[in-house]
């Protein structure tokens, strides 16, 4: 068969049936994914030339389908195979890789039934993304509290992942203009919820906790309360007012896309035992984030890539206790 | 200058700063547009070769901008004339035109700053769409009332359109597994707001009520109220129940896409004087609907597009009292 050598440097997309550079990777403007936010999605990482927890982000993107009553046309089987080769085309060791379905466009022109839409599926491998950056992990992120309530789950399902972000936007620029990196939200009643893109712990003595409601079950939250019980710490997922998180000994936050990210600052409180002096990680959040790094290179719940040979992408699952 | 010949008979656009047939009118899966529905939109009608209520429409969008912090590279003058631009290629007398403003794509990889995007200007000219198809507008629209509630204007304020249609989606799945054509939504309160795309009326006697609150400033909304004043009707911007939808004499919905949408059923009760014989549109609801298309016939709030001319694609305004 015929091949043209494309550039996948920038990463490497599915989309439409074919593989494309990540500058082609696109979508049309009446998707309803776009016009709509009619869209689920998840991300998994690759670090280190291996996914990580790859079958539990199945399991979850599967959830989320069914959730939305979205049918891509992929099996299970075939998603991982696409996933692992868009990784493998890219060549990157250290990637965000993303599935996404979209409901598509309507079959029956200007029909307003999600049914008459043809579902799609994308996955693309890029490179790895901090949602908080390795400068600002190092001194500990600002967590600015928002004004706006996120948007309620009887609406909108959190455990259900979306794009429907634009309370979380709203944050973010309230966030940047206090000169804080990032916001979490708090639900109508002042519940703790979640941020964009990631779940919160605040740590108190031995208790790790996070909050219970408004908030995605988060793949890299679960490695967290199992890297707690290694550690001989309370992992607790328990309600969480904001209280929780201004009296904090420590606070950091927990995603695919970058990890344990500790934090210094919450909403005006600086954390740790002494408030007005400290503005740094606490050790609880820099022992879990250590741990959780450490057991990476030992090939904690990984799936290595095979970047040898794209058509063949996946190599046996490698595992650790 | 070499110019392609480029079928546009299903739609021109204007992406990246260029026109293209519809089918080309692509967005990057990496546009925080998609990713995080971080981008506003507005809707114009060409009917009969003339668009309706232009600056209306202008006005509006310009305020969403403002409301999302959103600054598309084209001025509201560059911006008039695109549109009429795409309606002109596309030659469509009736025309669904679509103007869009996305966050756009990060300059700096991997940033979580929308003060790092750069905005961007799509529009679009398509053919007529209906909300509510005209088969279903004759025999009169099935509204269910949908069992979850419209996301909250302190998370996301409904004045400022938006692509953040989750809820909607699920109202609309809801209505069609019970054989009704489209949804209305409540708020958490119980309030009635308005439906996906659309604003919702209810008339008792001589009133013609709309939703104060958690609906769109709708262009058509105002036109109703206007048209309703001609006839002596009293029409009024107030809180309504879903009683106020239920005992109503005669329900409709109005948009851009579609205009005046008479219902003949909302939830499980018909409507009219005769609650279980009626399943039918009321004589107001037809009289507004009908005075509504009169008067686009005279040119009110018409501009007309200058279809020989693409290259000065509006011609003067045309207005009647």
């Amino acid at each position: 068969m015929f091949e043209v050598v494309q550039d996948y440097s920038k990463g490497a997309a599915y989309v439409n049936g074919a593989y494309v550079p990540m500058s082609e990777a696109k979508i049309p403007v009446g998707d309803w994914g776009f016009v709509h936010s009619d869209v689920t999605y998840d991300v998994v990482h690759v670090w280190d030339g291996m996914f990580f927890r790859l079958e539990d982000h199945l399991d979850r993107f599967h959830r989320s389908l069914e959730g939305y009553r979205l049918r891509p046309p992929a099996t299970r089987e075939q998603m991982r195979e696409i996933l692992a080769r868009c990784v493998a085309l890219s060549g990157l060791r250290e990637a965000f890789v993303a599935m996404i379905s979209t409901r598509g466009v309507p079959r029956v022109y200007g029909s307003r039934r999600p049914s008459d839409c043809d579902n799609t599926f994308i996955a693309y491998a890029c490179p790895w993304v901090d949602v908080i950056s390795k400068a600002v992990q190092e001194k500990g992120a600002h967590l600015w509290v928002a004004s706006m309530p996120r948007v309620s789950p009887l609406s909108v399902d959190p455990t259900f992942k979306n794009y429907s972000w634009r309370d979380f936007v709203r944050g973010l620029h309230e966030a940047h203009d206090h000169g804080y990196e990032t916001a979490v939200l708090l639900d109508s009643a002042g519940f703790v919820t979640e941020g964009s893109g990631f779940n919160v712990f605040a740590v108190k003595g031995n208790v790790v906790m996070t909050p219970d409601r408004g908030a995605l079950e988060g793949v890299t939250r679960r490695s967290v309360l199992d890297l707690c019980d290694e550690l001989g710490l309370e992992g607790k997922i328990m309600p969480m007012r904001i209280e929780d998180l201004m009296e904090a000994d420590e606070v950091f936050c927990s995603t695919t896309a970058g990890g344990v990210m500790p934090c210094a600052r919450v909403g005006n409180a600086t954390l740790g035992d002494n408030i007005m002096a400290n503005d740094r990680p606490g050790p609880i959040s820099l022992k879990i984030k250590a741990l959780y790094w450490q057991k990476h290179k030992e090939g904690w719940h990984g799936t290595a890539v095979n970047y040898a040979d794209p058509e063949h992408p996946l190599m046996a699952v490698k595992t650790a206790a």
